[in-house]
């Protein structure tokens, strides 16, 4: 299957505009995801903000539908929320833990969990644990088995790709080993939704957050939470307001079955639509065959980095994705960012407080990130590697 | 001060399509909101979401400036969210009560936020009291006093405009009564702000939530908390992720010392531009003159609906607000508004289940819930109002 990259292009404004290797930030959004948000602002203009969501009822109930069928769940099995750390905070936060409790993580945890893990751990007396690594980089699923035997594990929870560079870990091992200990598995798929295949039950974990602007090239202030049928108990509301619970006596309420009970009732309409069309593009396109080229073109972007004299590509794992980092030597990477700018191309940073313990042990204070996606060319590639090896040469002199 | 009607509604693009009777739902907005929007998201499409929100970053920050200039605040007290329910979420959730700990929340009290009672009321053991109304229907703030002289108040939590009638609460005495006691006063001004002058100094509250969409006309899903500096400190964030704290060390991280710590870093941009761009336009019109158009239309609108036959306006309070309710004899409020809705007429309804306490002792069902702002006209009302008739006089016969 090999996707028709010029009608992709055409159908992506931004592509006209800017060289873009930033779809790990947020990508650039299609004509459709864009129309789909634009149409709604107006009609609110037009007839109310409320008189549209109604006539918008069957776009906005089918949002839920979209995700259910691009991770292999039912829509009542997600909450939409304002955007992925919202929905992980919905899962983590829900949890209810006792003092002791231990919550294992992976080395290259992202900062906005790993601070919820100290905040929490701060505030309830959870204990922080950090599972190695193997050799290859990934998480190293034998020693985290061998970590759950020791019982008093409250949950496991990583990302599937972290910020700072390449790597897929192994989600599918992870739950298995997790659901074999009976604990509950918390995955982070900010990263990954929209440019892996991804099926909730094959991976076998139990919370899954996502969000709409990086792969799924949605709007951005947008994501979920897929939450597994048999955990919804599990999870205390992070809030409850009326649109998870009805307020039946004056002493009374009930929450409603589903996973909508994880959210509250204000919504960004407009985005909302945008986003069940986004990941109603990214079906269509099909994932398969979009992993297929972001995996391509991140290879040879890579090989061709990795040529050049004085650029270190700092990618490490079994499979990487569409994130590609690296450092030159003797250039700050935020100031590679800002000439790239110059040029129309926009990449983004990854600093040490983002990922701590994974750049302080890799001696990283600043990483490039250059994230691809399917629209991207290998002519973009090209060109982009002409100006890494040019700043690389003018600071080796 | 006089406002000049015909500019305002020429600026209103809704104004040409629908009689818009739901302000206090979600109002029509200006040209300047809707285009800052459109604006946002058309430049996210062309340049990247993360190049777009650099290149305004500086209308990002007037957000801040712009809200705190309306309630009489500094930036550095304001945390922009999502919505309403999460602004006032993050006060209720974040403070620590200790069980036996008494929340006093008022009678009108909305769903909503007694929903959040009930739910800490099980999981953490507070109180929930009701204070009593004076006859003219208003929170009565001298029973309240005598409530917090018993001691182990942990919250005095309002609304200063109900859900399900017109009703504006003493907030400023009751913020006198607070204060004396020393007790913490989260006010839901959801309702007002926008809509009356507001100064969180001369109101004596601790915490303000409001809402974007409603009297300030701003994009749906946007909101605002403002945290009294002195209090900034008694509150536990909700979440925690980079954008409120600095993972500094593996075991340590810094939250920042301003009310952004209790924001999360995703946040839909041109929402939040809009929404400056909302507060702005309502700080140009003027509150003060806003006010009084909106005072003096909706107290024409509850006499004119006063005088028809089988007609009950269902407003209680010394000083009523732009939020008109009433019932017709016979006729579902969820039919009149479907009725209305056929001549392009928007209103909205109030059930039982959104303010149980007060529909439950006045036996009310359901109520219509007319809510008029600066832009509507003595036409419109008129119009209304013989619609209105017409339906009454249906079905008295």
């Amino acid at each position: 299957m090999t996707l028709d990259v010029a009608a992709l292009r055409a159908d992506t404004p931004g592509c006209a505009h800017v060289t873009h290797f930033n779809s790990a930030g947020a990508a650039l959004q299609p004509r459709p995801v864009i129309d789909a948000v634009i149409d709604h602002v107006r009609l609110e203009a037009e007839i109310g903000g409320y008189a549209a969501a109604e006539e918008r009822g069957d776009a906005l109930d089918a949002t839920y539908d979209s995700i259910g069928r691009l991770i292999g769940a039912g829509p009542d099995e997600i909450a939409v929320v304002g955007s992925a750390t919202l929905a992980w905070d919905i899962a983590f936060y829900g949890l209810r833990f006792r003092p002791g409790d231990r919550v294992i993580t992976t080395t290259t945890e992202y900062a906005s969990n790993y601070i919820a893990y100290l905040h929490r751990a701060r505030r309830d007396g959870i204990v922080v644990e950090v599972a190695p690594d193997t050799p290859a980089g990934d998480i190293d699923v034998a020693a985290l088995a061998e970590m759950l035997e020791d019982g008093g594990v409250g949950l496991v929870s990583i990302n599937h790709m972290p910020t700072q560079q390449g790597l897929i870990n192994p989600a599918a091992a992870v739950g298995e080993v997790t659901r074999a200990a009976g604990v509950p598995f918390l995955l982070d798929a900010c990263q990954t939704v929209g440019q892996v295949p991804i099926d909730v039950g094959a991976m076998g974990c139990d919370f899954l957050s996502a969000t709409s602007r990086k792969y799924l090239r949605g709007p951005r202030g947008m994501g979920f939470l897929h939450v597994r049928p048999e955990m919804m108990e599990r999870l205390d509301p992070l809030v409850l307001d009326l649109r998870g619970a009805v307020w039946t006596h004056p002493d009374r309420y009930e929450m409603r079955p589903d996973a909508k009970r994880f959210e509250t009732w204000e919504m960004p309409m407009a985005l909302k639509i945008g986003f069940g069309r986004a990941v109603e593009y990214a079906l269509d396109v099909g994932i398969e065959a979009g992993w297929e080229r972001v995996h391509a073109l991140a290879h040879r972007l890579r090989s061709l980095l990795a040529s050049l004299a004085g650029v270190t590509v700092t990618d490490r794992g079994t499979v990487l994705g569409g994130l590609v980092t690296f450092t030159v030597d003797g250039v700050a990477a935020s100031d590679i960012k800002t000439e790239l700018s110059r040029h129309r191309i926009n990449v983004s940073t990854s600093t040490r407080a983002s990922a701590v313990l994974d750049m302080d042990r890799r001696h990283l204070d600043e990483v490039v990130r250059a994230s691809v996606h399917y629209f991207n060319t290998d002519e973009e590639l090209e060109r982009f590697v002409d100006h890494i090896e040019r700043i690389a040469a003018t600071h080796s002199g």
